[in-house]
């Protein structure tokens, strides 16, 4: 079984890629929820959807988040009664953040919640939270610490990040597949999806005894880079690796990961990068790695997973 | 100043006839509330919904109840998703719940958030809830007590009514406005439109101190009656009528109101019942009191403010 780490937009390509790929008996997606939020009395789990989309086939490939062929009538009819608008709800999408409050309100927790709604979305594969319990990504500029969504929605990444934390993260416990998987004699390996390093990953890393685990484990961790030719396909990874002082390219991440990781994948057009990551001691696959559509998605998926493969016939 | 007291349709189309008629220093329409609820984390008013929509000139006047010209989008995506579909949320008024949740949540009173939402919908008239106390009409069956909402909406008032309580109504105070117009030296008459008297007049009259405040002032009181020819025109006055042993005709309406009104507007189909009605020393006016259009309803208003001021005249 291979477990795939994956937050937004890139994670959510990758995954889907894995599930082409993988039968559903093979693969965990655990999913990022330290973007969770409340708004107008409901719990959005934006990452969890993303993935969930992208897997039921109903993403948006334009904007890269919510439900394709979505239609705005509530959000037109709450600028009319001039509501907040700056969180853009579709009328499909909000039907999932309604459904998903209900569940929990019932008292099931978010993995139950999550298992329940890609039932429902007819996806075969296991979707799950990192964590049943709230964890908060929070950013700091240099006025003060704004929540994930006022950074990433209203602010538009646009201030310098001094310092990022998951809050409640110590009193966080992996979600119980997440950590019956982490602990599972058939995982074979561990493949890290291209989302932000910082905000996506680093939460689902956070949980308290994630991270020890999968060090504990003989089992190979593969990246697959998410800055391509010195940009990131989507979000602020970019510009946080400079706010980091990391290298904004490939080297940057490999850099954030390496004690982590025993592969990376990287774009064929970084294939310059290769010969300054051999400090890292990292295996590197070479590939295209922009995923435009569903066969990129799974030969991109298939280099990781060949990877994975290559690094456990070396142990 | 004439007060208006209104729950659902009937009410609203009186309203809404009255607003034609009088200036807006001259109405003040007092809104049941105790149909309000909560679903999906969301306040829901229905009556102040109602009326708001008639006054606004946005109301479905095929359905009674919500907006023209709504959308579902919301509500299939929900029901794709398998969640709970009996309470029909249109995407517009959807967003109304979520704008009133927001102010409430925020700390405003339901009398602010309904004098917002009033202005936001351009209604010049003043519209004012019973209470900004939560009290909510609960209704017993055979088998146990019903929330209003299980009665009227999923179990579509079949049960039989054996009892009618306003939990909470101990507790409640009539909101500012109104408490301010009940004591007004402006109060010239209060108009009792032709809204459910069990369920839509009877928790306004319920507050405490708004029965007493009324028979303290010697101002005119003047129903409207919701029976025409021995029929309901909306909703469940008739079959409960029959269930508190009232004559389902205006006869029980007059009897069920006889202690508080001064006058009565009846239909002119039910004029034969005019010379019955003698032993309640009511004044009766005569007119076509159904309300097809707004034409109908600033006529059922000017009769029933005729006969407030006929009566005014003979004090």
């Amino acid at each position: 079984m291979i477990l795939a780490l994956a937050g937004g937009v890139g994670g959510a390509k990758l995954a889907n890629g894995l599930a082409q790929v993988l039968k559903p008996d093979q693969l965990m997606i655990v999913v990022n929820t330290g973007d969770d939020f409340r708004r107008m009395g409901l719990h959005i789990s934006p990452d969890l959807d993303t993935v969930m989309y992208n897997l039921a086939g109903l993403n948006n490939k334009e904007t890269g988040w919510g439900l394709a062929a979505e239609t705005w009538r509530f959000m037109a009819a709450l600028e009319r009664l001039g509501g907040p608008t700056w969180f853009k709800l579709g009328d499909g999408d909000l039907a999932t953040h309604v459904e998903r409050t209900r569940l929990l309100s019932a008292g099931q927790t978010l993995s139950d919640v999550t298992d329940a709604l890609r039932a429902r979305f007819d996806i075969a594969h296991k979707i799950v939270p990192m964590s049943d319990n709230a964890v908060a990504t929070i950013v700091r500029s240099k006025s003060r610490w704004h929540s994930f969504q006022e950074y990433f929605v209203a602010l538009k990444c646009e201030p310098e990040v001094l310092e990022i934390k998951f809050d409640g993260i110590e009193f966080a416990r992996p979600s119980p597949a997440f950590l019956a998987a982490l602990e599972s004699e058939e995982l074979q390996g561990i493949i890290i999806c291209p989302s932000n390093p910082f905000v996506s990953i680093a939460p689902i890393l956070a949980v308290p005894g994630v991270l020890s685990l999968i060090q504990s484990r003989n089992v190979p961790v593969v990246a697959v880079s998410p800055i391509v030719d010195g940009q990131a396909l989507k979000g602020p990874a970019l510009k946080m690796l400079k706010e980091m002082s990391l290298e904004p390219n490939a080297i940057g991440i490999a850099r954030h990961y390496w004690q982590l990781i025993d592969g990376l994948v990287l774009d064929q057009v970084d294939s310059h990068l290769v010969r300054d990551l051999d400090t890292y001691k990292i295996s590197i696959a070479l590939d295209d790695t922009v995923m435009k559509n569903h066969e990129d998605q799974k030969r991109v998926a298939s280099v990781a997973l060949a990877l994975v493969s290559e690094l456990r016939a070396k142990q």
